[in-house]
């Protein structure tokens, strides 16, 4: 057991930050909250007490959407909308993780920089490669960080060197699922692409999958409107792009991701509501593909689960604190298109849907509410604070302005994560 | 004369980047460049050579649109839209700068951040107080940066404690004209705040003193649908909200830098062209007040001239480079918004607009041409250039993950530029 004193800050709601100056929150040894004080209870007044001074203490990131294998494309390749963009660059790169070599070389890499940008649980996509996606798994476990691994299935309208039957689909999951039993934070999550590259084949065998083994499933939903279109025609018989996946009991039937959702409404929103869908919302990579802006603001009114993806590399860096700016900002822009009428999101809303509302899909992780695994930051701000401002104002200024420099601590499951070695 | 070596990239015209790998700037005594080489003609044999090795050597960042007094708001206060967050935020800020010994804490800040990012020129607004224009005017000119300072004039709609009478603006512009005619670099600029801000006979006279000094102008212009109709109500007479600064002289009768323009069309944008006024696209303040997107892609065909600001405080920040970043990326949500009938900018487009677009406001500045002010930052890029990038890719992630950290030299008109003391 050990006490960290700090400056608390979460959101066990998403109206309002709870904040504790110079607070503590105990840690068990399972890593989990037992509580946080303004001061520490009797009961704790010999427990080890690491004082971090005037620094902040917050919840660490959860990135619910981010696809490993586009490591070496962030920053390039943005002058393509959504389809043109998979073919031209993104599926000749995942096609190179053939080589475990290769793929060692960058996903270390992708490790360490999730590490540096705070995030400490992912819903991550890897290839059809199953070689290179229990090196993924055993790398987030030798960093000490949480996430799920999806091997990808994808038989259709992909390119020869990035296709897989769907026995080898079904095959590299269990494989996965297989490889990832030991290990504590991380697990295997079924990942059908997206529809437009599964055949009704896969998809069924993916959906069985999935229901069979208790599985979560993560793919892409609504991003784009010619996507939309095009899933019209490969599934005439879907009411729309959700239902298609339904259908294959793939939406929500076990615990489900989706990301995007620029373009969901009405019968899909209901669907997502209904089975209780996640909408993982990805601005940077909307803005960086031109695809839209997702009605987070009705999503959460209607009670769709919402969190944040960084989508690398379609988003342009793996910044969960630049999501939630990204998140605030396209908030705003939807309420001036839409005249005013849905409220923007608050900081404490955005925030909430980075640490609590994302990281529920792994659990009781998000808070420092009692019982919630210890995943933290410690943001030394001095920096940024050189004029004196109250701490929510200090989270706010490194949102907008800090970066991983500010990062002193990393904490998953209640253990500091020291850098991963690149 | 002397010569530098490294990677270079600039944009003569915006359709592509000029690429000189491992190339010579040649720059002359007076600080402006003579040539650029892939080798160097034997003439300059024998002057120095400065060799940058393999990182990049582009033009400096302008900022053409830049609020000095709001710099304590950074990264606070993102919850309203434009008018409420005037009086709310900035108003009672800026009112503080009366207090020199305040204005010169904040404003050494403010130069020195402008450095640290990259942006060797800038467009400036300064408060209502002559004694702090004239210091920021200094501390450019102590750091060896160039710019235009505005002393702001605004007598209506205002608090008491942030207001001037005609005659104290008129007295005001023209002490910081005279302050500044012996600074190199630096000079005045007339600013009316806005047009809500400022009566007829602010206007008339601000107008009458550009015209009868040739002095350049910046205000705002259409950034809000709030304020374009309170502008209707205040300003009758005129045909739209530009022509409201044209009646009085203020709308391209001298150099003029107009902010925001996000809702300027058909007859505005012609008034524009006609008088070659620059819309200053500020898309990172756009998407934290939700102002909406300009239409740059518009202005550009018309032949409005562009430039880019980064708007600080309703700016999230002082990097033009991410200025960059966001006016892509909104040029796709225009895009897409619009039914994809006008293609977005590409990245040598946007790159552009930061550097020769922009800096045209000052002279020959931003660009390696003959004539052209060495206005230049040196990138260390090899942290991201971790597996071999063309140099357009480079630059291209420099963009899109860089920060700070890269630049490792910043010059202007020739004069390596040092950090300012702070």
């Amino acid at each position: 057991m050990r006490a960290y004193r700090a400056n608390i800050l979460f959101t066990p709601t998403p109206q309002r930050f709870e904040i504790i100056e110079h607070g503590f929150v105990v840690v068990g040894n399972d890593g989990n909250v037992i509580g946080t004080y303004a001061s520490l209870p009797s009961e704790y007044k010999t427990i080890d007490v690491v004082d971090f001074g005037n620094q902040l203490l917050m919840p660490a990131m959860n990135d619910l959407h981010v696809h490993a294998p586009q490591y070496r494309n962030l920053g390039i390749a943005m002058d393509m909308e959504l389809l043109p963009w998979l073919n031209t660059y993104t599926f000749p790169e995942e096609a190179k993780y053939k080589d475990i070599k290769y793929a060692e070389r960058m996903y270390r890499r992708f490790v360490h920089d999730l590490w540096k940008l705070g995030t400490m649980r992912a819903a991550i996509f890897a290839t059809i490669h199953p070689e290179a996606s229990c090196l993924l798994a055993d790398l987030l476990r030798e960093a000490g960080m949480g996430g799920m691994v999806g091997l990808v299935g994808m038989d259709r309208n992909s390119p020869n060197n990035l296709s897989n039957s769907v026995q080898e689909a079904v095959d590299g999951t269990l494989r996965l699922v297989e490889h990832t039993a030991s290990l504590p934070l991380v697990s295997a999550i079924v990942t059908p692409r997206f529809v437009p590259s599964c055949t009704p084949e896969m998809l069924t065998a993916l959906g069985k999958l999935a229901n069979g083994y208790r599985l979560p499933v993560q793919s892409h939903l609504s991003e784009n409107q010619s996507e939309i279109e095009w899933v019209k025609e490969l599934e005439p018989k879907s009411t729309c792009y959700g239902d298609a996946y339904r259908r294959y009991g793939l939406f929500g039937q076990t615990p489900t991701l989706m990301a995007h959702c620029c373009y969901t409404a009405d019968e899909e929103l209901e669907l997502m509501r209904q089975n209780h869908v996640f909408a993982v919302h990805c601005p940077t990579s909307n803005c960086n593909l031109g695809s839209g802006i997702a009605p987070i603001r009705r999503f959460m009114n209607a009670g769709v689960p919402v969190a944040l993806g960084s989508d690398v590399s379609a988003g342009s860096g793996f910044s969960i604190f630049r999501v939630i700016h990204y998140t605030l900002q396209m908030s705003k822009m939807k309420w001036v298109a839409g005249g005013h009428k849905e409220a923007f999101l608050s900081l404490s809303e955005a925030f909430w849907l980075a640490t609590k509302s994302g990281g529920s899909f792994f659990g009781k992780v998000g808070s420092f509410e009692s019982g919630y695994a210890f995943d933290a930051l410690v943001v030394d701000d001095s920096d940024l604070n050189f004029d004196n401002y109250p701490i929510q104002h200090r989270l706010e200024r490194y949102i907008y302005l800090g970066d991983d420099r500010q990062l002193t601590h990393r904490f998953c499951q209640g253990k500091e994560i020291s850098a991963p070695r690149i």
